[in-house]
């Protein structure tokens, strides 16, 4: 699991740096949290784009941290990018209020949503494409909302288990305050990603790594040291979850279907 | 383009069934907006798994046509399905008052996603999976709106040119003022596709159909009678839009990439 700092970090700001040129354009969009995730992203996309380059916003709603809004400013603040803070309060309360016996779970996928079109709209006036802010392990997990957070157009640091997201995340010098504090999707008051989930990044890193990059089988895993519980804890979330993976499946009736025989890479033709 | 219509509602409502019922869920939630698309989609999904299981929602902007409204209501009604109108002009004005300056091609696209938002904390409260109302000539020419009208769970007639749609609809029944009418977006008042587009849904369908169907090269298609110009700026649309066909591009940097090494489908183990 260890990265080559230097290599990783000269491959994924290629990657922004091609794959927002060559459809075009000029500039990021990306969302701060005040997390670590959307700080690397940012950070990436700034080394390779530059600041002036970079739009970065800050979307709390009335119940998010006053921590986690600071922690976004230091990070637009440490990288020097443009930065805007839209509260998303005004325009997800109507519809908590029509909808009053909403559950926590589905009024943060209400939000996490809203940042999405707050983001795409933002994209679409700065001539821009969307950063996405999710991780290896997050991904994996399907710890994330289904066309919310998980929505982007081009995502750095999808292939980074969140251990190596703050491995790198030191290499590059990101606050360290917004390193060592606790992951958290700050949906709710007090909410941490390790009480939900029930298990650490570190832990489920070192498995999933076994699992995913090494293909171990289960049997392997349990011989490696891995507890059998947590071994089908994870595989099932991985499975159960693999529809947010996807595209939305076609019901195929004819000879070229889009996503099965109809599948180019988004720089198809450019 | 001729479709064997028995042949091709069974493929369709089996796959809905079976989509539906392999993840352990019940019902579906579809958006109607009034047009011949989200009819057919919801005829399918009623003659897969019954009325009773099927969850219809028209999702009017104040802006929105009273035509569309009442043809939501005659489909809903010709279906005998679950049927609820919620307004989303109280969840998108609050964003459009505070960007005053917002164009009319951004704020259609917040409203397709708001009712995107709706329709997937709908599918959250009803035990369902959303239905995609996407039929294969907007796939193709990308005329929608990315983690919009084009984010679902599963798409019955994403597969179905437009011509095709409203073949396999006359062929169902479904009340011919659907079939019959203008198709629209409805986005702003007066708003058609097909002066937005520039070509009719006949001309172009004919034209994918040989070009991505029969896998015709532009200079076959040229010398079938297809107007040059017209091939160009066809294939230009399809090519331009291949990223709302796409998951979020993931910088490849480990051994296992979800989404290039790491694929499987959505009902991978169930």
């Amino acid at each position: 699991m260890r990265l080559n700092h230097e290599y990783v970090t000269k491959v994924l700001t290629s990657f922004i740096k091609d794959e927002v040129e060559k459809v075009g354009l000029r500039n990021v969009v990306v969302g701060l949290s005040g997390g670590i995730d959307s700080a690397l992203s940012a950070t990436l996309a700034t080394l390779a784009l530059g600041k002036e380059r970079v739009y970065a916003y800050a979307l709390p709603y009335k119940t998010s941290s006053e921590e986690s809004l600071n922690d976004a400013k230091l990070v637009a603040d440490f990288l020097g990018v443009n930065f805007d803070v839209i509260e998303i309060t005004p325009f997800v309360d109507p519809y908590f209020e029509k909808f009053a016996d909403i559950s926590r779970v589905r009024k943060g996928n209400v939000m996490a949503r809203m940042r999405m079109i707050v983001l795409f709209d933002k994209s679409a006036e700065n001539n821009a494409l969307v950063l996405g802010t999710s991780n290896k392990t997050e991904l994996l997990l399907g710890y994330g909302t289904w066309y919310g957070d998980m929505a982007s157009a081009l995502n750095p640091i999808g292939d980074l288990y969140k251990t190596q997201v703050w491995d790198l995340a030191e290499y590059l010098g990101i606050p360290e305050k917004v390193i060592k504090k606790k992951p958290t999707a700050d949906l709710w008051v007090g909410q941490s990603d390790e009480d939900e989930l029930g298990f650490s990044y570190k832990d489920v890193d070192k498995l999933l790594y076994a699992m995913i990059d090494e293909r171990r089988s289960k049997q392997e895993l349990v011989r490696m040291g891995f507890d059998e519980g947590f071994v089908k804890d994870v595989y099932e979330r991985i499975r159960r979850n693999q529809f947010k993976r996807q595209l939305p499946v076609i019901a195929k009736v004819s000879n070229r279907t889009i996503g099965k025989d109809f599948r180019y890479s988004r720089d198809w033709g450019y």
